[in-house]
């Protein structure tokens, strides 16, 4: 494994100059360090206010997000012509959008996840312990079940039934396996990019990369929408799964839900291996 | 409370690593300032030029604001059939594109609010003296009244009336509690936004962050107009529902309009009240 | 005037925290330096390369402006019913969107006018020679006749002219004094952005602010799109204009054309005066 | 010629402040080196793990670009009324999107090309080996196949055969001239966009370019779908036109299939033309 990892370093020299329309050129290893795994359980930041204060950016980022695009869902849904409302197109910047801003906002606090399979996957990277994991995952589905709530709240129970509540559920003609593979593949496009946008490698570059990063992602979510509306509604984030079916609450919501958990943490487990293994080859370098 | 402020730069340092999408990691305090409040009052800047063209730039903002935001409307509006206009979803960009655009442009003049509740936000935080708010205030309900005016001169004032003049009032079926909480709610993004861009802790981190913040700002208020255009129109502006209220002036666009006054400004202190007191934890320090 | 002059570096100064949102505080005076106006006539540009290839840009630019534009709008248009297009949106997308790239892309060969107004308010502001003005504005023109003569080549003359070509005409219900002011406004949002990204005080603090500019110059004329569509069509740009007009060539595309060159100059000399006066009291600060 | 390039050496000197709107300003020749053309057989790369990684990364993005773009095609089309889906404008968006989000993604790994054309193009400029750049292209098109593969299988064989399955063709009222030459034209928008973004001159001068780079690259290919997704559907991609025909496989794609390689590789050609030899004059340098 040693010459592999020579082959990583010798290539990044030697071929820098091959990768023309790069964000960023390739540099020796020795610019930029990767920060050490962080530790499963970690009892010093539980006595932190920063830790605290991260969980309530959490809270408060999903149950923005949750508001806006679930409200969003709603007047389209409830309008009997599409025509004159945001339409399908203007659902899918409602939640790309929103990422993008929270993303902006939150992400010098929390990191921004706002998303448990974001979460999941940077956990995978050990790039947060197992105890903020969890606690972020918590945060982020109260948040969500509470913007879902004041949608109905503003919509009137019966109403925001009747229209589906922003619930994801399997479309007609598509099977259940259809919809754990759009939901895999558009979670895999997410962590993605949220990996690419935060590489260490790329950071010791470029110290102004991460403030950019935001727009990829809110994108990533934009276009993911764009495409799996019509086949899930696009979950690709189980705490918005789950507040929308929770303020919900009917069956068809409720049994095809462990799709948009289980979809989304194994697309988030496949873009961290890809980038951890394939892109950055840590497994290589740590021997 | 003395711990509590330890805890907070202990925390910034010790969990630094773990912030892995950040738009920033955070910072020692030393490595920044927070600037001292603003004055109540400050004699001095009225004699300054700077003071008058800073006036002087809301007032124009508002003014290309309004005009180009509400002749968008009319456009959609005025026409039978929606799909032969630039729809709702222009609408919503509309109003955050030109955000966008005359932040960018009037910042670096005089702070590029364009909006009284931005202005309420920024002054509870004590970032500008309360003479120049309230100037500020004015010049911008000035410039959205001659914007609106400028639209009603192009379109004839019975086409204008007609059509709704782009004035805000309470969607049938909503309540005047759901228009006001939307309001708010619309209000705290976009200050929320407004805070997080021009933070001085990550200005001092970036130097250069100041000048995406327009983008995010921008992307804030289509994002609210995505939500709420189907239940208030969406304000989150009393300038802008000002100007669309007089020049339009039907009484039933001014039975509603003490909500866009109050929604924004709770919005915007709810707003500066989380980012100041949760997030920076200011009142904590000062002691 | 001395006093005058005076106050306005005072007030930089002393008021540069009061400007929270900026995109840039103000600095004081000696940390920039307006480059001395150009000359009218430049006799030793005509003798570089440089030159030509500028006005190779500007033509190549233009050409592919017009090509993209016409024919999006040339897709809508024939089409019976706008929701089987990418809709008046989507041309409004079209033009601003190009600008954007377009800036991008020449703003460092030519300076990325692609604008006979744009050129023209730089020229007010002394950016560039009267000679070198002329000559964009004629290769501006041509690339714009070429453009819009391929989109006739791919259509076809007579579905070309059925589909109204493209040209800008004053819309039905909509005097020449409406046209007129929608043009001299627009272009006013426009050539206003083109000002404020380009200011030589913003650059200095900011070397690389420029970069961004051209986001904010393509949204400003997405916007005027937006607005003014049902109006004029939206000239805002004179090379735009009669490229479209001459390849049409039909009597109601010529009757109106003087309010394409008419009002887009006023806009654009209105945005110099505004810049150059109120913003940067040039005037004052050179007596 | 030693007079020529003296011209443009001078040129670039001396005009530097008659650029007003400029992403940049020119810079003397001296602060920046023109990397050695790339030669065509590079044997050693063959042995690094960087290459290999290289063509993973191609691989992955092109069936990613597919899987969301051809999925957001089927969405539209299958719909009996476009209204209730995200529109022709959504589908621009989704793949300009998309070469946005994973040229920002793989432009660090591979330098992001996603495509043949650009990668033809660059391979003409010398950018990279002639090895390389059939091993990208090879790489591309696979993943195009399983792109649209996936597409397949998630709609049904039927379903994807009735809906167009996302192919390239050349529509009703268009000659395979016109369409041979809007994607020429698209093309060239796209590779000249490419080759502005990754100047070596733009990068000396701004070390932070080529981080905005997948934004006007995005919007190049979205705004070329808005102007000729009604003639064939855009292609100026070759790789994006395979993978559709091949899972389609129908003969009327086939039978217009070559346009989508020979236009893109003409207009790739012209734009490396352009670039290379007007706009920097390189071969009057290396004299």
């Amino acid at each position: 494994m040693e010459g592999k990892e020579e082959d990583v370093r010798l290539g990044a020299n030697k071929f820098r100059e091959r990768q023309p329309i790069g964000t960023a050129a390739q540099v020796p290893d020795k610019d930029y360090e990767e920060p050490p795994p962080a530790p499963l359980f970690e009892p010093s930041e539980l006595s932190s206010w920063s830790f605290y204060r991260a969980g309530i950016a959490e809270f408060i980022a999903t149950f923005l997000f949750l508001y806006v695009s679930v409200l969003t869902v709603m007047g389209v849904v409830k309008s009997p012509t599409k025509c004159g409302t945001v339409g399908i197109q203007g659902i899918a910047w409602a939640f790309g959008g929103m990422i993008f801003a929270l993303v902006y906002c939150t992400a010098g606090i929390s990191g921004g996840h706002i998303n448990p399979a974001v979460t999941f996957g940077l956990f995978l990277a050990r790039k947060l312990s197992l105890t903020r994991a969890l606690y972020y995952m918590v945060m982020q589905c109260l948040g969500a079940i509470c913007g879902a709530g004041v949608v109905r709240g503003f919509e009137g129970g019966s109403q925001y039934k009747l229209n589906g509540g922003g619930a994801n559920t399997i479309a007609h003609g598509y099977t259940k396996g259809d919809g754990l593979g759009a939901e895999i593949v558009g979670t895999f496009v997410l962590v993605y990019t949220v990996f690419s946008a935060t590489d260490a490698k790329r950071s010791a570059r470029d110290s102004h990369v991460p403030i950019l990063a935001p727009l990829p992602i809110g994108f990533a979510v934009f276009l993911v929408h764009l495409a799996t509306i019509p086949i899930t509604g696009t979950g690709i984030n189980p705490a918005r799964s789950l507040g929308a079916a929770i303020i919900y609450n009917k069956d068809h919501a409720w049994d095809d839900h462990w799709v948009f958990w289980v979809g989304p943490f194994i697309g988030a487990a496949l873009a961290a291996l890809y980038h951890q293994v394939v892109i950055r080859a840590i497994p290589f370098k740590n021997k």
